[in-house]
């Protein structure tokens, strides 16, 4: 299997997603030349003192001119946009891809403009953290996480392997889905969490029983553990929620109904429906664990990222 | 401030939290005999392979005796029952305590059982993982979390100061509350989580349409946060719930609430009730990391506990 390189790749989108490209890019000299655009002045400027890229352009179609593969890093209600202004420049031959959250969405908005000759092929990386924008990026953001492309009818396979071989290349795993299931996956694996994390912490923000203060003084006892997901990316997340609206809404529906259940249990003390219950979740972490997709030290290893020692 | 010491501390349950106060208790020398007791044979004999004590005992009341601070670290639903095991053999003077996650309750169910001239104090270390068991406690388990207090009318402040000194030996830093505010507060900061969490982890689980083994493969997408408060004790948190029920109850009407409004955002297309509530949760993240209650590292940390390197 043989490093993919390609002359010149153009980032669309230098936030945590793009700028991580960027780095592992350089790392593993996959390009000869990384043309990098967002239309933000001063994200651009960050970028360009970080070094990310061989050049630097807020005008996109001038860094997809020409590129052998463009990946689309922006919020997903932008990729139309996106599209339409890098469409009439693509050449011939080109890989076009993105790094949605949604595929169904993406592509509707997207294939529209891609001009015939172009290989479009929707992908989803399924790696990030809480952090934003081009300072968040580090190279190792993919490494033995998964990458899902969602390719169209008739997609050319020769374009899917270089493809799979770039994401390979910067550390992931790659699987195809169809992008109707991509969506329904990822509503539940990834939308749902945070969603329900950005609720519960917008919930205890709102109490008046119990101080904001007191929220934050205790938070070790559980609630900080959703605040990582609520501190992602606001602009991202509106657009996922709009964006996947169908799959998401089905999820919520089968999560509260659960909840009903639950809290039913609650209120009239059903102890061997809670226990059985809890007891059930446990063993989904050891797989996740088993699985490489989790670390195993317990408080997610916090202890040793804060420098403590373990007595 | 100095030290304190104790002749005979008793430790009546040896798991997480049990086990981890006879680590720190040796480490920082609080004790010259720690008695250990607890009704399983099988976990007794697991920490005296540890060595975790000096003492070893299934017969709780022999632990008790003649000990200066007894310390009860059993699920809260067992707290009547070991006070009346143990109250007949409490010496006049000694500090009674406990660590449960709910303080009404225990409160109700040991309080009628402890002699006159016994200093019964409530407490409460918000520290823990989601392991359980003499194996996963470690010394460092309660330093700079909050250990919480609820004492009785009447209490001997100066037994409260030797309770909050040793506590305080052990790392933590302390406080006190009413049993009532108290039980309000760790319904939002813990229990509600847990539970949002079991219940997450449980509709997974539960899926057709996605199977199982997608959940556990993308899990890194946001779903696998959940599963570390998912994975918690079921025990201990099947009797929380029943234990303070009326609290948890108020806190899931709350939830459900606000759940059912950002629901109804995404089914019409609010974007920009979505964008103010996602931005909000961030200032809340940011305000724990500065309260030292988090650590700052993207991912918790996870990269570093995984031995993986930053590109």
């Amino acid at each position: 299997m043989s490093t993919p390189h390609f002359d010149r790749i153009a980032l669309i989108g230098i936030g945590l997603i793009g700028s991580s490209l960027a780095r592992v890019i350089r790392r593993e000299g996959l390009a000869g030349h990384v043309a990098i655009a967002t239309r933000s002045p001063a994200t651009l400027k960050r970028a360009e003192e970080l070094g990310l890229g061989d050049s630097y352009h807020t005008d996109l179609a001038e860094a997809a001119r020409d590129a052998d593969l463009v990946i689309v890093s922006v919020p997903v209600g932008s990729s139309g946009e996106v599209a339409q202004a890098i469409a009439p420049v693509l050449k011939p031959g080109a890989i076009l891809t993105d790094v949605g959250s949604t595929k169904g969405s993406v592509i509707a908005q997207m294939a529209p403009h891609v001009p015939a000759g172009v290989h479009f092929i929707p992908g989803h990386p399924l790696a990030g953290t809480e952090k934003s924008g081009p300072d968040a990026g580090f190279a190792e953001l993919f490494r033995n996480r998964w990458c899902i492309f969602t390719p169209l009818p008739g997609t050319d396979p020769a374009a899917l392997e270089t493809l799979s071989a770039f994401w390979r290349a910067c550390g992931s795993n790659v699987d195809t889905m169809d992008p109707d299931h991509h969506d329904k996956v990822l509503a539940i694996v990834s939308h749902l969490p945070h969603i329900i994390a950005y609720n519960i912490v917008g919930t205890a923000d709102d109490l008046q029983t119990v101080t904001k203060s007191e929220v934050i003084k205790y938070s070790a006892s559980g609630f900080r553990d959703f605040t990582r997901l609520a501190a992602s990316d606001p602009t991202m997340w509106r657009d996922v929620c709009l964006h996947n609206r169908d799959a998401i809404l089905e999820m919520l529906s089968r999560f509260s109904e659960d909840l009903a259940s639950l809290q039913r249990a609650i209120r009239w003390g059903e102890g061997d429906k809670l226990f059985d219950l809890f007891s059930r979740t446990r063993a989904v972490r050891r797989s996740i664990i088993e699985a490489g997709q989790e670390v195993d030290a317990p408080d997610f290893g916090r202890q040793q990222a804060a420098g403590q020692p373990k007595g």
